[in-house]
């Protein structure tokens, strides 16, 4: 694997090995940045916007096509719905900056990162995915903004088992504002069991 | 959002909500499974199986189908290839554990998998996808085993420029293992990057 070596290999479909690890090493900063709303809340080992990411992706794989919705187009779009965040970082309604302002500058990093995807075919599925989620009017991205929430809430009742603070908030943030019967459901049991679970709690049943 | 709300919802299309929490629960332990190569490297903050898995997915949607490949089926099989370490670990040929010990603990915990998604169409689909990639025959397999080693040399190699510690070793585990050209024509370019760092750090030029 001599770096000299000059024979061309059969390049990849859509990038060329370059683009490919500069687009690796963009990546990389989502491993690293931890969600803005735990390290507010004092959570402890906070997850990445990559580990949140992958249970959304991951989910959507499960569902399936739920809603009538391509479940492929929704996969991909929760792997890219945050990754502009790689070079904005994770602004939240807390961080004093308005939400036009947060999509100038979110769209500003996605035009950066369609540019070093080559501006070809990959470029332009990842931005054309980053925008339809961000507009929320397909049924893929009603579903997929759902995803986001349900991902949230499950990850606010885990975090407020294991460690104690009272993460109510992220829930509360999420009433009536489910676009989606599945995420409606869904989201329905995540709230009976972490409701179940400060119950018993409370009973001191498993303290 | 009353948990006893009795009336049935239009359900998500192949699960339940009650196994979609299950899975989302699942899945959140590759959340806090470190990747354990990193671990007994001394990485500080070492990722997590979901941080692995999420760039992998997320490459294999920029690559688009490279090596003729199906690039949905190549996206989904990374968001799964590792899901089985959700309930064995991270097992490495480190371990003491031999490779058929390390397959059969895993093919048992995929079948306890498919059985918490319902037994349908999600937990077929994800359980195939788990055993393509581990019999590595398919063109899509090749190319996401590929993925999976390309990804652990540029963590490599991240890990090495920001920590200092020696981890050319994990470079030296993939000679000769390259099964795609795409994936040999990147890992070279991965390779090419390490190598000037490592020149440049020799002669001082960064420290």
């Amino acid at each position: 694997m001599s770096p000299a070596a000059g024979e061309p290999a059969s390049p990849p479909a859509r990038l060329s090995a370059a683009e490919a690890v500069d687009f690796l090493q963009l990546l990389e900063k989502l491993k690293h940045l931890k969600r803005t709303g735990w390290v507010r809340s004092g959570v402890a080992g906070a997850e990445s916007v990559a580990d949140h990411s992958f249970r959304m992706a991951t989910l959507a794989l499960a569902l399936g096509g739920a809603e009538g919705t391509d479940a492929m187009r929704c996969v991909k779009m929760a792997l890219v719905h945050d990754v502009a965040e790689a070079l904005v970082g994770d602004i939240t309604p807390h961080c004093g900056v308005s939400d036009e302002e947060k999509h100038r500058r979110e769209a500003e990093a996605m035009a950066q990162i369609a540019s070093l995807l080559g501006g070809g075919a990959a470029a332009e599925e990842v931005s054309l995915l980053w925008h339809e989620y961000e507009q929320g009017q397909t049924a893929e991205a009603k579903l997929v903004k759902d995803l986001d929430k349900l991902e949230m809430i499950a990850q606010a009742s885990e975090y407020e088992q294991a460690q104690g603070m009272d993460l109510s908030g992220f829930f509360r943030s999420t009433q009536g504002k489910w676009r989606t019967q599945t995420g409606g459901a869904i989201a329905e049991e995540v709230t009976r069991r972490y409701e179940a679970h400060k119950a018993q709690r409370a009973d001191g049943g498993d303290e």
